[in-house]
């Protein structure tokens, strides 16, 4: 896989070759991206079946990574999901866990591929052509397995000419979204700016864009959308500015025994990463940071969740 | 005076001696903060004035350096307010000058104490104690000739024991708020955690704060009021969780003239300030960004405007 804490200035690509390789690059955000990091964990057990077979660890032996891979990350349900339906196979035996993981990896394209032109669709018929969009942090190719679900849907517009302009949200503190979804959006040949997260709401209420797009990590049963820190402000100011603020996910993201996002578990991750900026400490040695990897959007914020297979409105 | 820019790493005085140095000082945030930027450009004119004395150049360039000094920057309405008392008084030749700006920094640090009180106890009045406090960028004693606003209630109830925990929202991106409001903070030997630009409202939405308290940069004649890029969604969020959000700052950042806060002008900083951190490039290439230094709350999402006078409720 491409490390992606290297991007937008290195494209380094990475084998991993054991299970505790697996866990780091998921933890460290090598890999990352809710459908990416369940796909990530899929074939993580089937590596963990694989090398079971070599050094006759067994069943259990695969349980016990799948568990470990399972608790890389909290919040993305995807990693629960991807580890979970791979394990199911393990009865049948190596070849059929192998399988599964493997075949899971042209499925996420391919749901990415669906959602992605049914939320242009969906976009288009209310608001017409072009679009300016806001987006955050990275839900594009480098987040799936390829292609992407909010940044997918931008590239399905923009395929039909669709797109004046996407301004993206730096993302602080990892800037996922200067990094990784400006480096997509260069690729594509989109127009595009970054702005501070601050300036998002502010872009929203002074009519610079359409539509807000944004990924998830995970859905609850009752539409609240956890995903990445910074998003909430978005909801918030695209419901002032009655503007459209929609959530793409595959399926596999909507977890219906999460009953509300108040019982998502928000991962809160190291304060370094808040307090230091290219090694450098911007705050003074006694500041503490409160450093949350997420927030949660009340449904009723929410104007569209778009799947793979259907567009979910209040 | 300090140089900001490179707080909190070092405190060192800078002495201005000319009025091109005030007017770069200004423009490059050595000194920055409305109330702060207000009394710099009154000791501009002064400045102007007893060096049109030495060099003959007369009142006419006394002027003409007070309209350079008034256009460093746009938004905030302290900064021509400064320049504009201190020049009224040019005709009663360089001595008064000289006095009026002189004044206006006992002045300044009596306005900053006066509503730091009065907010305080409008505070205490409604919420009790002890409070947890969001606040974002910096009004604190930086901001201003000493003591100042926003930070200055934080500090006026902090010496009642009244604080619990301040939220510093970081403020990209010059991280005014890592880098100057926790340097106050610390300092003052107030708990504290600085938090991403993106996690303000969602620390507001967990019921972590009782309120959010930010200073101005010019507040419109229907109350709307312009302060840093990132205020916005903290107002959208104190609003939705039923919180005060207070804004803190002296009579002079009332701008009467302005109508409407979309007749502000927002000022529109280089592109390199979000582009590139620690000098090095965060984006790709190709990347463009959009930089406005200042957003705007509506008026019907401000709690109360507390000034040296009053606190204005709508």
């Amino acid at each position: 896989m491409v490390d992606q804490t290297l991007l937008p200035g290195e494209v380094r690509f990475i084998e991993l070759r054991t299970v505790d390789e697996v866990i780091d690059a998921i933890k460290r955000l090598a890999v990352r991206g809710a459908p990416a990091i369940g796909v990530a964990g899929a074939l993580g057990v089937a590596l963990a079946a694989v090398l079971a077979d070599e050094t006759g660890a067994g069943r259990d032996g695969v349980r016990e990574a799948a568990a470990r891979i399972r608790a890389a990350r909290p919040t993305a349900v995807n990693l629960m999901w991807g580890v979970d339906r791979v394990l199911a196979r393990l009865g049948e035996g190596t070849a059929a866990v192998v399988a599964t993981a493997v075949a899971m990896i042209e499925q996420d394209i391919e749901a990415n591929r669906a959602l992605s032109g049914r939320g242009a669709d969906w976009l288009q018929a209310r608001l017409g052509s072009p679009l300016a969009i806001f987006t955050h942090c990275n839900a594009g190719g480098l987040a799936c397995v390829e292609w992407g679900t909010a940044l997918g849907i931008v590239r399905a517009l923009h395929e039909r000419g669709g797109v004046s302009e996407v301004f993206a949200g730096e993302t602080r503190p990892l800037l996922q979204g200067a990094r990784l979804t400006a480096f997509e959006l260069d690729a594509m040949g989109i127009t595009h700016r970054v702005v501070v997260d601050g300036a998002g709401p502010s872009v929203i209420a002074r009519g610079m864009v359409d539509a807000v797009i944004v990924g998830a990590d995970r859905i609850a049963a009752n539409g609240d959308v956890a995903n990445k820190i910074g998003t909430y402000p978005l909801a918030l100011a695209a419901g002032r500015a009655g503007i459209p603020f929609v959530v793409a996910a595959p399926e596999s993201t909507i977890d219906l025994s999460t009953a509300t996002g108040d019982l998502i578990t928000i991962e809160e991750r190291d304060p370094s990463e808040v307090l230091t900026i290219a090694g450098a400490c911007v705050a003074p040695r006694g500041s503490g940071a409160y450093n949350p990897a997420f927030d949660v959007t009340p449904a009723d914020l929410v104007t569209a969740i778009v799947t793979e297979e259907r567009v979910i409105e209040p």
